[in-house]
């Protein structure tokens, strides 16, 4: 019976198609009320109302009833940095104080400490790690994870993380799907400061050929003093060649070009965009990037939020996510995510719905697998504890999650 | 054994002391590393450094090993709206479209509509959905909580809550300690629209006397169109002299002078505050009244934060509480509380610990009782998942508490 699952008496809500959903259509959500979802060997094979629910052998299902409660398709978290060695909690109380997120990275603070911990950390400790943070995420309702490289920063390094990811994306068992994206350009290591372009070469030469297979994305922190938008072309260009879908850290800390490069390139997506520029939400929107934008991060550092109006309002598909990292933002929060979306973005409740749902799967190129109750996609569904989606933000920063369903298995309940 | 317990290996960091901590002093905690806590009968008998834990027999008590995991004084809620009817999404919608909250209650919503809810709510379930939140705020630490009526606005559903409210605070098996206040002047009934003066008479001759015996503190909604200053001080002198303690909500929309009618009374705490006169705060000061501010509520409205560093610098007690209500802000979140508190209200972490455990059991005239890991003190402690208690602002948003103890009983874990 792993994997098929009858949840009766839902009210469903649930963005529709396969693809990221654009404009106007991001704030519409199809509500089918006394809905039945028949998911068999972890697929939806129905959903609809009850009254059109096909007869099955109930036998050969697990059985839930939902009693009225809102059925959403499970969260996408795209975004986060899930494999780290080492915390950072005295960094954020100096950033709090008034240091710079470049100041202290400058003075071997920052993203190095990190590095450093991530180097010499054993493959299975950052494994639990890991595990011990998708327990959390599974009890918030994620479904599906992306988990990016990004502190070894040497080949050895780089590829011991890209290995528990892998590991993680492989376990049948696991709470949620892991994606894996490749992000040695996340940073110039210190062994090759003030030399960028040997990295680059190094990168080229050795990390993209033995990150492939392990990690279906890569990604470029595309930032003033970090990986300049000449450097970042010609990385990306490489790793597209090298057969990656792209993603791009762009224009979070200065407007420097990083979304025009991401829509130029035709990357998946382009995250954070802080400080884009009229141009890159017109380029994106264009071009069909996804827009992720991480409102924890901008939220603990105190940032104005990404203009997400914007990005709708011009047709392009916005995706939210966690950004979970040691540094900027140690959180995992969706139901704060949720919260500064409507509060400060000025996001309906159904744009923030489709957001985290189905654009975050487009987002992870997999708005066909996962990312709204529909037949064919996974069983990846979130039951809250209310039987009106709307208590989601008005329920301010708390989890409304009530029962967590990935490929049709129950695999949370709080 | 029931509330006999030992905790070793605690890393043990607390405020010290059993009145409001003032000016500097807010933001020490003394912290004992390798730390025993032997509670007996419910009460903390030793607290320190494990060489010194007097040796006792051990087959009397729960034993709980902390793992040098960071061990706090449980967290106290001191401002609830904890017992209500109904619940509002939709005017949050509307709020976050851009009507005012006075706008919202001049016209029938707001708190009327929680008051049509509370009124024909039966007493029962009132207590079940009470004891539903309960059941959350433990699991994020909390061991005391405050709870107001006022959502009845008539003598007999302002007694049925606070019925309900002393039926919690008298249930010894419950996982937190309740203290009741009464709220009739949560607003004018509509019964008594432009009769401000009838339902303060109304009141005193009949709901205080009621009251009496059931909560310990009177509480008012001081504010411009509500009650004003000279009907805020009639009320509160008579209840003052029923024998009431004295809350305020004070200086929230609008700068009143409801500080210093707090002040004037002796009131044990002043609360919200986001729009307090400079005169306000030395007034509170001066007089001792502990300064209540409740962030979430700002954060869902979108609200200037209270000015905490002005309240300490100025030598006041700063408390923080979550405001918990069906209205202007539905949350009970101790961790956003948290990151609020040192992100955007330039409070240290040692000052947030102070004011969510120390303050707020002084702005319940309970700081004897509870809120620090004394001996004398009941036992009410919080063990993190952390050795370092710097993590609780770094992991933004997200709940640190591993496991939550009440009065030397294990209530929660997480």
């Amino acid at each position: 019976m792993k994997g098929n699952l009858i949840i009766k008496n839902a009210y469903v809500a649930t963005p529709v198609g396969i693809s990221a959903v654009k404009g106007e259509k991001m704030g519409f959500l199809r509500e089918i009320p006394n809905a039945t979802i028949v998911v068999r060997n972890g697929r939806i094979v129905f959903c609809g109302p009850s009254s059109d629910a096909p007869v099955v052998n109930e036998a050969d299902y697990e059985i839930l009833d939902a009693n009225n409660r809102v059925a959403l398709p499970g969260f996408v978290d795209s975004h986060t940095h899930l494999i780290f060695g080492g915390y950072r909690p005295d960094e954020f109380e100096w950033r709090l104080k008034g240091d710079s997120y470049m100041s202290i990275m400058e003075r071997g603070g920052g993203i190095q400490s990190t590095v450093n911990a991530t180097r010499i950390a054993d493959a299975d400790d950052l494994r639990k790690k890991a595990l011990w943070f998708i327990d959390r995420m599974s009890s918030m309702g994620v479904t599906t994870v992306e988990a990016k490289s990004g502190y070894g920063l040497d080949l050895e390094s780089e590829m011991k993380m890209l290995d528990v990811i892998k590991s993680l994306e492989d376990d049948a068992d696991l709470k949620l799907r892991v994606v894996g994206t490749f992000l040695g350009a996340h940073a110039v290591p210190k062994e090759y400061k003030g030399k960028t372009d040997e990295y680059i070469d190094l990168m080229i030469r050795e990390m993209l050929p033995a990150a492939k297979g392990k990690a279906r994305f890569c990604d470029i922190f595309t930032e003033k003093n970090v990986f300049e938008i000449e450097e970042s072309r010609r990385f990306m260009q490489a790793a597209k060649d090298a057969g990656f879908k792209l993603k791009f850290h762009a224009d979070e800390i200065v407007t420097l070009g990083g979304a025009e490069l991401a829509a130029e390139l035709g990357a998946v997506s382009a995250d954070h965009l802080l400080h884009v520029s009229d141009e890159g939400v017109k380029a994106m929107a264009e071009k069909g990037v996804v827009a992720t934008l991480l409102p924890l991060t901008a939220f603990a550092l105190r940032e104005p939020y990404a203009p997400a109006r914007k990005f709708i309002d011009s047709g392009a598909a916005v995706a939210l996510a966690t950004d979970l990292n040691p540094g900027s933002c140690f959180s995992g929060s969706i139901p704060l995510t949720i919260a500064l979306a409507c509060i400060y973005m000025k996001m309906s409740i159904e744009e923030t719905i489709t957001a985290l749902t189905l654009n975050g799967a487009a987002a992870l190129d997999l708005a066909g697998e996962t990312g709204s109750l529909e037949e064919g996609k996974c069983g990846d569904i979130v039951l809250l504890e209310f039987d009106n989606y709307r208590m989601l933000p008005y329920y301010v920063g708390m989890n409304c999650v009530s029962t967590v369903i990935s490929k049709g298995r129950i695999v949370s309940q709080n």
